[in-house]
């Protein structure tokens, strides 16, 4: 591909904004950049000048092509811009439905908006939905994985997160998932309870992993997770562990809690998509609950090729489609 | 008993401060006083006073008195204050040790500390622990109502609150006891979390009975609660349910989490502990729950009066012992 195939691909959430630049074949990623400009912070923003930019969707476009620009990257001859993430959501440019699943991973047909700006194409892609979940964005990088990890077994995929998600495939189509509040439960307890006087931030290494599998064990062994996270206040009071100790109790309970029920009889191998400390405790938890299945660990350093790659398949879908022109918006 | 057996009761505890004025026989409450100045706030207070008063137990001391006095109560010839709760913790006049269990309720055997100050004798009521547990309280609540309601048998108390305790009585004697962090978990779900946007607070009533009972269904199912809350974002963004249906999902879920596991082989009937309508909203969920055992509602009207009288109780039994004086603080 030359420049008319290359692609800025873009991942905005709820707290960051990444932009790649894409050049096919082989999804080189010739720059990337990172701005703590989450669609959270830009809603407040934008509220603060509503009077001047009354349209917020106008105002995002504007704000990313001001972003795109900043990068000082040459984008002139790149016209596709293609978006996942919380943008399509009620606090980015515009609501799009979830399209439901069971999704076909190698024929990904998922809701896709086209938007033209200012000489480029914007193609917003919307997320997933079951009767009672939600997800957008991690359908894409599941997607991007989707050639080198998944096959016809039965795979689950785990990404961690403030709201994690285990995503169940089976033959290459994802037949369900489950969102887990891990991450902002975690933070909640740590933060906003009694329990927060006894716990201190460390990073994980060797000599928490007794703490770690000892907050697993609890619930293993069928406590209640609001009942067990009160013994990180005794282990406090009668000093039977440090705070920092406690902190990785506590990642122990939550993981233990996430990853317990596990459905095993749709899953032969489980991928967990996390960075290197991330994948190291869950593969942890998972031996220590006798999942018994195969742990393939991805990196963070495949997110981004995987996201853009996952772009790129919906955006090929969309544009194979019948339907794609009642797609575009202009 | 004249004035001299009479006494004021006091429950200080981490948001309210109680006083009581008791005349026994029968325990008669003569009057009964309530401030929102718990001991968080009045060691906030204190902190910004401590030049004047670097001595934090007879500041507290001091406070206390101001707060009898500031009732109009007659209480000269009232010579004895008794206290339970949280004044005995870190946070209060002096931290006691915890009592350990088995605790006979008949013959209560709790650490007291006898303080004299300004011709009052103010006795401080420690609490009870186990290897993985503790209580401050709550068992001189349990004490209170001993004669009344527990008998030979296996008994089960539950006390709903911040804190909640699960207190297992066997013969007459707490034999175990949990605390489930039910209503701080509650809150911190509810304000500070992302489903903080797709709740709404309304009392309790029959119109909510379907959504309370389907958060327990969840877990009673044995779906994760930390998956099983998600559903509550799910459950706005579809439009399945009112805010208001899902602030009493989310209770249904957290007592389903407190209750599923309670230990039956240990219990032949179910005090709960409570206002009417927690009373109300616990015995629903115990029955969907399956317990099959009997459930008796204390209500609130026998708190003041049950408190009180298990503080008298553990008083009474720590002037029967020899250790008396060792007791002694002057």
């Amino acid at each position: 591909m030359e420049a008319e195939n290359s692609f800025i691909s873009v991942d905005w959430g709820t707290s960051n904004l990444r932009i790649r630049f894409i050049s096919d074949p082989n999804f080189q990623i010739q720059g990337e950049f990172f701005y703590n400009h989450g669609l959270k912070k830009m809603n407040e923003i934008w509220k603060e000048s509503k009077e001047i930019f009354p349209n917020k969707k106008n105002y995002l476009l504007e704000k990313l092509i001001e972003f795109i620009d900043k990068t000082l990257f040459e984008h002139s001859n790149i016209k596709n811009i293609i978006i996942s993430g919380m943008a399509s959501s009620s606090i980015g440019f515009q609501e799009l439905d979830y399209s439901p699943i069971p999704l076909d991973l190698f024929n990904p047909n998922i809701i896709l908006k086209k938007i033209k700006w200012k000489g480029k194409t914007i193609s917003l892609i919307s997320g997933i939905k079951k009767n009672d979940d939600v997800m957008r964005g991690e359908e894409t990088q599941v997607i991007g994985i989707a050639e080198e990890f998944i096959n016809q077994e039965k795979v689950l995929i785990i990404i961690p997160g403030t709201h994690s998600k285990h995503i169940y495939c089976k033959d290459g189509i994802i037949t369900d998932f489950k969102t887990f509040m891990t991450g902002e439960i975690f933070n909640s307890f740590a933060e906003n309870t009694i329990l927060s006087q006894s716990i201190e931030y460390d990073n994980f290494n060797d000599e928490y992993e007794t703490s770690f599998i000892s907050g697993v064990e609890q619930i293993k062994n069928g406590r209640s997770l609001i009942n067990a996270a009160f013994k990180i206040r005794t282990n406090d009071l009668f000093k039977i562990n440090s705070k920092k100790d406690n902190y990785h109790f506590l990642s122990g309970l939550l993981l233990g809690e996430e990853l317990l029920k596990i459905d095993l009889s749709k899953t032969k191998k489980i991928i967990v998509y996390a960075n290197p400390q991330l994948g190291k405790i869950y593969t942890m938890a998972l031996k220590y609950l006798e999942t018994n299945k195969e742990i393939i660990c991805v990196t963070e350093k495949k997110l981004a090729k995987s996201q853009a790659l996952g772009q790129f398949k919906i955006y090929q879908q969309s544009i194979s489609e019948k339907s794609q022109l009642s797609n575009y918006e202009v």
